[in-house]
């Protein structure tokens, strides 16, 4: 029999989780392991609501354990290092993101790539070395091996930062990785939510030339006035499509529901690269003749290793790159997923649960 | 009113042609023109039987002009060069592949790739530079601007060879461009048909470790012993597949029809490419976690520019490779294109044009 949450581990912990596959996020006491060596305590300041959170607590994905305290994209303040800890000291502001452990054996551990290790732990819902469930960041205290703790350098704001953990690795990993970070090339952005509008600022910041693909209109003003993108299409338009043909280098979709990529990867110059950051539930029509009249490729690209995560947070902080956000009281975070479920925020909830969880207990 | 194809062009041709979508071939009186500053004539004495012939004689492709003289694996002695030409002289054993013209303005051109060049002419069933249609290899003389010839060295036989000039570069090219063509890289090869059979060959002569990847069992003892694959896997056997899970770098998918892709997908290491040259009818279900998971790519190639073609070519004589061929007559070519269909030939048939055109004349 397992322990009950409460008594698993000898450090108390609070949180809000979900119970079932309502979703429904209430009071939730639990525990978490004492600090190890290895590993980092911290007072968790903020955590930023991923659409991921949406989907796990209500199992859409068929893989929830419940309860469920989720939160992947979590910062605060160390209170604690293990004695073989040297990344970070007490006082350090830290951030933890979307993992908490691999295998560090495998090749993709080797090579700074935990994120595709196929052992990798994920920072809430899975099952954790010492065979307890992990449980995220919608809590009071946190506590990782320093290997997935990421330095918040002094000028990024918590708050706003918080979302970068995971929207801003998973823009910024294909960026990088399939040659897009750089002035000269000319990058699309399908879809200006959580993911999309912190694509264009770091694609911006890399030098590229920037054209937002979005079915909606209303956001031409926002991408480019805001955002400061070059060129906005709207995907509905047959003229605007037509007149962006064999334009793109790259186009990073983060689009998560089953959409037609053909007309993007007509959009593509010849070896251009669609790549995926969206899970979407259904699979997508592919049809081969546009990939091989010009060598082009879809391809799917998933967050990113904690060096690059480190490499990105400090890219963030030079360049003033952070998420644009609504923060909310931990006692608002169900209406704040109803809204996320219609796309109602610009562009991400950030829960300020350092000033408002522990009000949320009484 | 368009001219008779008799009387287009000065120069007297005589080939097969299909007339409709029946696909039928029949003895067929054409012309070609005259040769050019920068174009060389040749007398063709083999011409390859690739599969999109047959797609082409039957329009399945939508995109068909009657009457339709195919054939885009030719290979004779050239018997006139233009004023201008450096590249041979006449007596030279010369081919001609896929495509006879491009814009040689764009990026792609520019690079070498005129392949990947929108205005790109195909070696038959296109409309050419003065506005007539293009006629292919099966038929007794060929002429075309010298960027398209590619020299045959001596020891590389002509009628073997001669498949090389489409399916050898649609596997060659993406070897090398997707970084495959070396050792300590293990390649899959999806079907073992005309391509798949010459990309075992150009794959091991690269140094990679190669697997093929078959529903047909019986084609095991082939595939290792006479194409000297390394391992072989039937795609049907749940156990074999799972046994070469997450194990390759990249796979070349020469299926042309529909068929599931994430079986594939999941046989590739982390960043792994399945790279698909043959064109399914349908559309393929694109499951897009498993490309995310690892970072996966989707690819599609198409033959190769003319410099990278006359780089295979001497890569393949100088490593013996050549296709497996059965030589047939052209008054064969109906019962060829019929078994073809049946997927009967082992791997690729060749009209002995240079011995046996003339005698279908009469």
């Amino acid at each position: 029999m397992a322990k009950a949450p409460e008594l698993e581990h000898p450090v108390k912990a609070f949180g809000w989780a979900a119970r079932d596959t309502s979703g429904h996020l209430s009071p939730f006491n639990f525990s978490r392991r004492s600090t190890g060596d290895e590993d980092v305590r911290f007072k968790v300041l903020y955590c930023g609501i991923c659409h991921t959170d949406l989907h796990n607590i209500k199992n859409e994905w068929g893989i929830s354990l419940y309860p469920m305290v989720p939160g992947h994209e979590i910062v605060g303040e160390v209170t604690e290092v293990g004695s073989k800890v040297s990344k970070v000291k007490e006082g350090d502001k830290v951030g933890v993101g979307c993992m908490v452990g691999a295998c560090h054996a495998c090749e993709s551990c080797n090579s700074n790539l935990e994120n595709y290790c196929p052992k990798m732990i994920l920072t809430y819902g899975s099952i954790y070395a010492d065979r307890t469930v992990t449980y995220g960041g919608y809590s009071d205290t946190m506590v990782a091996n320093e290997r997935y703790i990421v330095r918040f350098p002094e000028n990024l704001p918590l708050d706003a930062g918080a979302p970068l953990l995971c929207a801003g690795i998973t823009v910024y990993s294909p960026l990088k990785y399939f040659g897009l970070a750089e002035p000269g090339k000319h990058v699309g952005i399908v879809g200006l939510g959580g993911l999309g509008h912190v694509g264009v600022k770091f694609a911006k910041a890399f030098g590229a030339k920037v054209t937002v693909i979005s079915t909606s209109p209303s956001k031409k003003d926002e991408a480019l006035k805001r955002l400061g993108a070059d060129a906005f299409v709207v995907s509905r338009d047959p003229q605007q499509m037509q007149a962006a043909i064999g334009t793109l280098d790259g186009i990073i979709d983060t689009v998560s529901a089953a959409h037609p990529i053909v007309p993007l990867l007509g959009l593509l110059k010849p070896h251009g690269k669609l790549i995926l950051v969206g899970v979407a539930d259904k699979p997508l029509d592919l049809h081969v003749f546009p990939l091989i009249m010009g060598r082009k490729s879809v391809a799917g690209s998933g967050i990113g290793g904690m060096k690059e995560t480190q490499e990105m947070i400090d890219f963030a902080a030079k360049h003033n790159i952070t998420a644009e956000v609504e923060v909310i009281s931990m006692d608002y975070v169900n209406t704040a997923m109803e809204r996320l479920a219609k796309n109602d925020v610009r562009y991400r909830f950030v829960i300020d649960v350092g000033n408002t969880l522990a009000a949320s207990k009484d």
